[in-house]
């Protein structure tokens, strides 16, 4: 199902037009598929990721240098999430089927029989990250999740991994039915995707940059679609005063090991440290960061982004430099950095509160609780915040925090990075951590990205869809009247 | 509460720059209160709409012309979606609780304790519609579901019913806490409010070129906000040959009858009748339509619109003049009318598929299955499609018309005017009929328009919100894990 131009070329328009037009032709097919057959798909998909996973891991290495462990690993998430949403899939309430049984004698207005459900958008556009060349990829968790709401999938594949998104591609169609799942390659054909009229949505996991400007592009279509992106976030950190005094050095140890995971290549890379001015664990940072090894990026274009942005940090004038590795001859290197300011400084100076994606981190000293939740208030949306506090002492402290922390997920004496794929993970946050508040690209509710709503009003059993249907073939939950009377699969609603 | 300035003045910005500033300090505390609470305050709207409904209808009489026993209903009607939402609020369901306890032995990697749930948006602006001046305007349905969400609101009057906007906004401000419902007035009050930074969603009814214009002002904000706006709809009607031949004649009268409700000034107007092309009926057709008395519409400025568009389409060389009354002295009169013309005309001619609002529709005969359906392929998108078939004889039929038919609420042998307001209903539909496919105006699920989701990784017990407790002392739904283990109220999560 590939559809393979590695560099932009001249028949960009054609690929991508006929990725989109095979998509829109499976449509029907697939989203008509009885759910346990869509869920068979979906783990049909990751045990083709398992059977392969040494192949692929060696091809991601070559491309990614991530490591080969962590790519296994990677794998492994991936397959999770497949068979997470080939669950989601099979258990069936995720079409949240409502259904009012008509009321002749309502008032204001006698009531018909009203039955809702959700049904697939129609084909969705991906676009892939270069940090997760599995788990954010061709076979990442927005394909997943859109397979799984029965949408066909054409991946604008990363640049950073162009041979695996191809063999990743590839290893899908021989599991998928014909037109299902496709690639396609390059900065044009990505753009004509998403204005592309069968492309009924888009996903994006990218810069800011990026991501805002096919958002317009989407958003200026004669039809505008949802264009669900997930871009930068700073995911702040703060330290109380009572578990600097407590931990301080446990706190910033494991905050260095956070920031240089991956050398800083997540989406939830803590890159901002709020610590009571009077810390005094400079010297543990510093020691920290310095043993932080340079390591190779994801690609050039990432090295050249980080060096650039870091410097445009470290010689700000409201900015000292912590520590900062001495730059590499190897242009692919990362240059692993801490650099400090004040809480003040940053209400000054809001260029200082941009994402640095890559081994580095900025500490931010606050004088008093004022403070702190005056710059706090400052953040833009993040995907994470984090607080570091003490569970009874600092109870007031901690309400204040999560109030001004505007973010998606808040964690409690922890990391942000390695998000625990489960079903109630919110991966999102208000602007600009993703284009949408309501949505996460991970959990279980990362389907209903790919879905509508349809009511049906006073239609005849035999031709409601088979979810709505009173004798219920396909077991799903039907929620009867309202939220509070709920008929569990295997009963009938009415 | 409400920001008087009836035409556009030197003070617009401050007006509603004022109603922002007070919404944005009014929400935290709204955001906090107990679901009972919260509840408590909307059935009080409806209370108050009760109790003053003989003055509110008078002045909407003076201001719209549409009736006292309409607007009567009406009101009845906005105190039933007020209590909807009420109920809704109250049972708690709507926050989606879903939690995920620890699994320190989770492959691929060990699982924290995650707790999810939605929290309100932030303050939203609802620009209110012309034709429902109680139930799409200042206490309508995007404010009770706003305020159910526990979102602050700053209403955009509609200029059709100014006195009855802020008569509204005055009993209204008499039951909420003061900042939670303002409103304000005027084209460029209302733009200011779309790029205001304290608002954070925007709901809409009107025209598709009023609420693209502000939809395009929505998403080029430095951060963008959602815009639930519904738009136009064309609502098409598809008669079989089977059903025609059986009850041809009564279906016609009933359509005829559902065009001109309210003079047809409702987005479920149909505005398109499919109709064999051997039906004779438009003896029929013409009786039922010139029996129609042309009557006032909402203001002049609709029905210079509506004669325009009714100019424009009844003058195409394609289409033919059924009946047209003559143009009445009264320049705020309507203009009944019936136009006909066929499908294949239609497929040449997409610009005959517009709305035209107001007490005229088009037919369009079709010669055989394969010429109706590719014609339907063609339409907009809809707030509702309506097919009349006979039941057992008809099937094949109807499931090639339910699968072509792009609309959010598919009606069998009935009509769309008079929405059931009822927790399943959905009230939507693909562009144009709204700008987001996913979501309703209409119908419990509208709540989670203003909301988005938030996870808590890790924390203790009196840190979380009371409705991610693992005692639950707000007594609302839990999913624990998954889907398929629901809590119900009243038992403890884990």
């Amino acid at each position: 199902m590939s559809s393979r131009t590695t560099a932009p070329s001249q028949d960009a328009a054609t690929a991508t037009a006929r990725a989109a037009a095979q998509a829109h032709a499976a449509a029907p097919a697939l989203a008509g598929l009885p759910l346990p057959e869509r869920a068979a798909l979906l783990r049909g998909l990751s045990h083709t990721l398992g059977e392969n996973a040494a192949h692929l891991a060696a091809v991601a290495e070559d491309e990614t240098r991530l490591g080969v462990d962590r790519l296994r690993g990677e794998i492994r998430r991936t397959q999770a999430q497949l068979e997470m949403f080939a669950d989601v899939a099979e258990a069936g309430a995720f079409l949240d089927v409502m259904i009012d049984p008509p009321d002749p004698s309502a008032q204001p207005a006698p009531r018909p029989d009203i039955r809702r459900m959700l049904v697939p958008l129609g084909p969705v556009a991906v676009f892939s990250a270069s940090n997760f060349p599995f788990a954010f990829s061709v076979l990442g968790g927005d394909t997943a999740s859109a397979l799984a709401a029965g949408c066909p999938v054409v991946v604008k594949a990363h640049e950073g991994h162009p041979r695996l998104s191809d063999l990743t591609g590839e290893l899908a169609a021989e599991v998928l039915p014909a037109g299902v799942l496709s690639v396609v390659h390059g900065r044009e054909e990505g753009r004509s995707l998403v204005t592309h009229p069968a492309i009924r949505a888009v996903g994006f996991t990218g810069s800011t940059a990026g991501g805002r400007a096919l958002f317009d592009l989407a958003g200026s279509r004669p039809d505008p679609i949802p264009f669900y992106g997930e871009l930068g976030s700073v995911n702040p950190v703060v330290v109380t005063p009572a578990a600097c005094a407590a931990r301080g050095a446990d706190i910033v140890r494991e905050y260095i090991a956070s920031v240089s995971l991956g050398q800083g290549q997540f989406c939830t890379k803590p890159g901002l440290l709020f610590l009571p001015a009077e810390h005094a664990l400079e010297d543990h940072l510093r020691r920290a960061v310095a043993a932080v090894p340079p390591a190779p990026l994801l690609g050039s274009w990432i090295s050249t982004a980080y060096r650039a942005t870091l410097e445009e940090l470290a010689t700000h004038p409201a900015v000292r430099s912590v520590h900062r590795a001495p730059t590499p001859d190897d242009a692919r290197a990362s240059v692993p950095a801490l650099l400090a300011t004040t809480a003040e400084s940053v209400r000054a100076h809001p260029e200082l509160l941009q994402e640095c994606f890559g081994p580095a981190s900025l500490i931010i000293t606050y004088t008093t609780t004022e403070d702190l939740l005056a710059t706090l208030h400052t953040l833009p949306g993040s995907l994470t915040a984090t607080v570091h506090g003490q569970e009874h002492q600092d109870e007031p402290l901690a309400r204040l925090l999560a109030a001004a922390l505007h973010t998606g997920r808040l964690i409690w004496n922890g990391w942000p990075t390695g998000v625990a794929v489960t079903p109630a993970m919110h991966h999102g946050g208000p602007w600009p951590a993703t284009t949408s508040p309501l949505h996460t690209s991970v959990g279980s509710r990362a389907i209903t990205r790919w879905m509508r709503p349809i009511a049906y009003q006073n239609m005849p059993e035999q031709l409601l869809p088979a979810p709505l249907q009173r004798a219920n073939p396909w077991n799903v939950p039907q929620q009867v009247d309202d939220a509070r009377r709920t008929v569990p699969p295997g009963r009938a609603a009415s």
